[in-house]
């Protein structure tokens, strides 16, 4: 998304239409039992009308080639009764402006042309005929036959790893959750075949309750339509599929296309504790089965972009792939177009998800150039937002908004003060966009508006005997339920005095009272929360018990939800159907976050890396190391109960960690901080080695 | 678009996408010299993803067929989970709930069911997930093999007249200006076609000139793809075709197929003068040349649909063809969707001519369900107006809105009154639409701000001196330009005391030095005010002049733009093109109205044509006869110099009428009104022969 100045011809198009287009199409991918299930929220469209301009100043005439998606015609100097549309046009010398018109109603509309100085790329403008003259986008594709249309993830063939006969039939295992085509080698005969996905077992063997299945017609052409392999059409989600062929039917074997994101896993960690090591790998596939043309929730249900699934799921990419484009593609697909008319996903929380999700954007990469081309975009979602707070100036859901916090047992009537906290983090986000986008008027109201939402907040809802957030506020009643979700979020973003914090972890947090959480979703705040308070011998002991609980029942990925109290196959229910349980859902993979972010202990302190912090924390292990990628560049640490090795290639850090001897660095003085605390700084292409006592 | 009650299938869809859709596809038909210029002004879109419901009660089960355009899934009380897309579906008995999503990215999502009493129609709902489960719109499509997606014009085969070799190749001339596609009979050999199309002779023999051409390749298949006839693939509008074709591609003979929009001609108008009945069927044909999937503003140039353009071809039409499906598709496409950027067409007049038409149409139809359907629509176009009024209150062009007014030598600058009487009508239109709705608090509103408006205007812009409104104001200074166009307006809609209109007839209208008006899109509205001030002898004289002197240029339809003061082919160029002009201009069509309003003289008074009047004048003619379409009913009037028949089928009417003697009437009294003027009270199915004297 970045200017890109070389002379290199690229498709270019509509700012957000590319994101906006993809999202239209995955979002109604979703099949239940080959039956379409459309995202339920209104799908935003491109503009299927627009132009492209760029002024040139030429010393020679010029022939351009020029391609479209779509149909175009070009014209100089606004002589727009005078048009062309050849694949080629001669420029004339001197100074003009050249403007494309481009309509293309199925596809984005898209413009690549090369010359030998003048070529599309970013210095080219674009209008949807709205006054708005933007910088056009664009992406990797640079060839006429690779349009931005065609894009597609990458494949790759892989081989069940077991086959075995069940009723007659063959059930093939792929060894573990995986996601793509099913394919038919040496296909032959005359009749149907009906297969069965299942993420388990159990569900590929339930004819009529696996949530997946394709059923064709074979006949003697159809086996042969490439290599002598049949491919299905549509890609599915399972680790399991039994195969019921008519008997006249018959194959050779059967593999599949893996369909996937190519990515850097950039990040890594290991440690002491093989168990953690396995939850690590585990959640990294998770996450990367779930990267895809957006970030997913599932990849077997919904194979839609939630806003506060996608939150967590930028997170944890910080902390492995730091794969961008995934990550803007989905930025741009959850905001959508205007006009606003229900929330983000349908829900209230999720549309502030975004604005949070658009700060730690501009955190963790530094990228102001892409805040400031969607801070309009950013600006009429707040109005949005803002336009529904009640008397007290609190965020209600309107009638028809879900509110969702969380799969759990509780009212989300009237304000409710989880939302109130996201809210005042979505201004805090909307301040230092406003300022990037050199809007000080707008930065010092959304600053002075959060600043009154948070104390209001505070005021209605902290109960002093509880020590927590109370959950809602009806009729300008404070409820009497206790949660943790307020708590933990109004913790994480710093809103409490230390005392509160306290009392959050003792009375909250680690009250077994207090209800449960069941959903990896929340478990993932809640162990980051008990990460912030130092709890990290409790954390690794519930990442143990929790993620290795589904491991223990055999998950290949991690789950939508687990309860360990269930039994067996009930395990795979939810939403009252029988396999409807997501079993490789991207929240599943928090470990990566808290592993990374909480062990390895690496946080950015300002935009892009500049600075950032290492707070590691061995929680109880022996040992551990790891990567975490920071941009272009990487912070590799390994640590053991008596020696930290710290290696960076960009910014400056600061090592902070505790120490029971005064620890000595190879090549840096050490700074004692007191109550067994130290600092070092850490500069870039050196290896630090600390001597120190755990 | 009314409630259809029967139990008929019908394709159902989201109410307006069928015209969105279909405006999409047309505004970018426009080619000059066979290259896209699609129109500059955002496209909208139809919503791809929508789901359909309706509750049903049945005594027994009943099994109905589904066609969707697009992908579809059905499912019953809710539960979504458990969806079919089979094209038979059995409904359980008693009361349920069915849903029916449908997605289609390229046409609009539509379904049909049939079953012996479920079948789609308007008693169903369709949301576009936006919180608005409406009323599902449908039109004719009744059966699966013609869907909403398919809808053509007609056509009909058309033979040229006369062919003459030009230069070696032939021309051909098709008598009159048409539409459509050429057609090659017994085409054969190999090699190019050149063909050149004309709307004058001077136009076709212009190779570098012709605004539109064609070109395409021969080959020994291409002749014999239909019955031996080659038909080109896009409709054009012309009279002549030069027809260049390389020495080794032949023909027997060339014809076309002519595309237009089956209309009945109900109106009707035959008087005493040959030269004027030439010109109004010259209008009508102009007209239905234009009345297509819209109303448009030329066949050749620009095929778009334009608010001011069609405000006018929306009351020729109540004169003539009473088609309301156009006039509705035109209405809802011009609205288009939120969010409102820029205004109709980019121009600001435009969105208000909106309004006022959408308020004749009320008048003329009656149809308040239309206007309930569309008052939301109405609102937020309406608040999108209001934003932009200055200090005063008063609307001014923002930077990059085209304040238009018309084709004429005067500044838009600042507020201009034109401007600000349109809008006016504007409001008092929204408040018509805001009683239908029950909105009573709006509509007081509307109301209030219509009657400030129109004071502060008249006190800002009324010149005491010049006796009429002047034109625009700068900065709160008023600036000196006199013009017609503010004054006509306002008298056009009773603005004016009756002194104020006797001053502005004579001192603006019938003033030489006041400048000239030279489109046919202004000359409409100045024949109306001449009229409307009984100037109706030299309204014919204009008339006979100015239409009549188009005729006499050889035009076979009306322009965009007459200057008596040109010469040859310079009435063929425009926008400094050479034939830039459009010969079949509707707004050229303007005497339709004329005729029907001010001399056969009728007009509803109350909405639907419950009420009308009518108020015949000769305009010194010897008699004159004809018919007005009122809704489903008509009014036929003949009238000499005297006698005055007139015969109704709908509503109650009153006959105004001038006679120097005590006028009878066969079958009822006439009431005395003074000053030589009489009245009738006139009831359906009766004949009333009123004998006068002029």
């Amino acid at each position: 998304m970045k200017a890109r100045e070389d002379k290199q011809a690229v498709w270019i198009w509509y700012p957000g239409d590319f994101e906006v287009r993809l999202h239209e199409r995955m979002s109604v991918k979703r099949r239940t039992r080959d039956v379409m299930y459309p995202a339920y929220w209104r799908l935003d469209r491109h503009y299927s009308n627009v132009k492209f301009r760029i002024v040139y100043d030429l010393p020679q005439e010029e022939t351009i080639r020029i391609a479209a998606e779509g149909t175009f015609s070009l014209y100089l100097d606004g002589r727009d009764n005078y048009r062309s549309n050849e694949p080629e046009f001669t420029l004339p010398a001197g100074r003009h402006e050249l403007a494309v018109c481009v309509f293309n109603d199925v596809e984005v509309p898209a413009l690549l042309i090369s010359g030998s100085t003048i070529t599309t790329n970013s210095s080219w403008e674009v209008t949807s005929y709205q006054n708005d003259w933007v910088m056009a986008a664009f992406w990797t594709f640079g060839s006429p036959d690779n349009p931005p249309s065609q894009y597609r993830l990458s494949v790759t063939p892989m081989s069940p790893v077991t086959e075995e006969l069940y009723q007659g039939f063959p059930l093939f295992d792929f060894g573990r959750e995986t996601y793509g085509y099913l394919r038919f080698h040496g296909l032959k005969g005359n009749g149907s075949v009906r297969v069965y996905y299942g993420e388990s077992r159990a569900e590929a063997l339930s004819m009529d309750e696996c949530y997946s299945l394709d059923c064709f017609r074979v006949s003697n052409d159809i086996g042969n339509s490439e290599d002598g392999a049949y491919t299905l059409r549509d890609a599915k989600a399972f680790r399991y599929v039994w195969i019921h062929g008519d008997s006249d039917v018959s194959w050779e074997s059967v593999s599949m296309l893996y369909e996937y994101v190519p990515l850097t896993y950039r990040g890594s960690f290991e440690c002491s504790d093989p168990k953690l090591n396995e939850i690590y790998e585990m959640s990294l596939y998770t996450l990367h089965l779930n990267t895809r043309e957006f970030f997913l929730d599932g990849i077997k249900r919904d194979q839609w972009v939630w806003s506060g699934d996608a939150y967590q799921s930028f997170l944890m990419n910080y902390y492995s792939f730091f794969d961008l484009d995934v990550t803007r593609r989905t930025l741009i697909a959850l905001r959508g177009k205007d006009p606003l008319v229900k929330h983000v996903n349908t829900i209230l929380d999720y549309s502030l998800y975004w604005f949070i999700s658009l700060y730690d954007y501009y955190l963790y990469t530094g990228d102001a150039e892409f805040i400031r081309q969607y801070y309009g975009r950013a600006v009429t979602m707040m109005n949005f937002v803002l336009q529904q707070r009640n008397e007290e100036g609190l965020l209600e859901g309107r009638l028809d908004d879900w509110v969702f916090v969380d799969w759990a047992d509780f009212s989300n009537e009237g304000a409710v003060s989880t939302i109130q906290i996201l809210l005042v983090r979505s201004l805090e986000a909307m301040k230092v966009f406003a300022m990037l986008a050199k809007d000080g008027t707008a930065a010092s109201g959304y600053s002075k508006l959060a600043e009154e939402i948070k104390e209001s907040t505070l005021r209605l809802f902290w109960d002093e005997n509880k020590g927590g957030l109370l959950h809602n506020c009806v009729s300008g009643v404070t409820q009497p339920t206790l949660t943790k979700h307020a708590s933990m979020f109004a913790l994480a973003y710093g809103y409490l005095t230390s005392e509160q914090q306290e009392r959050v972890v003792q009375q909250v947090m680690l009250n077994p009272d207090t209800p449960k959480i069941r959903t990896p979703y929340m478990r993932f705040h809640e162990m980051a929360v008990l990460c912030e308070s130092g709890q990290h011998e409790l954390v690794l002991k519930e990442i143990r018990g929790y993620w290795g609980g589904m491991i223990d029942l055999g998950a290949t990925t991690f789950w939508e939800e687990f309860d360990p109290s269930l039994e067996d196959n009930a395990h795979y229910g939810m939403y009252g159907v029988t396999y409807g349980k997501s079993l490789c859902h991207a929240w599943g993979a928090g470990p990566i976050y808290l592993f990374g972010k909480y062990f390895l202990g690496v946080a950015p302190t300002s935009p892009g890396y500049d600075t950032y912090k290492i707070q590691p924390n061995l929680g109880g292990l022996e040992r551990m190391k790891g990567t975490v990628p920071t941009g272009e560049g990487e912070i590799r640490i390994e640590m053991c109960r008596t020696e930290i090795r710290i290696e960076s290639t960009h910014g400056k850090g600061q090592l902070i960690f505790k120490s029971t001897e005064f620890p000595t660095c190879n090549n840096i003085e050490v700074r004692v901080k007191g109550q067994n605390r130290y600092e070092v700084d850490i500069e870039t292409g050196q290896m630090y080695v600390i001597t120190y006592r755990d």
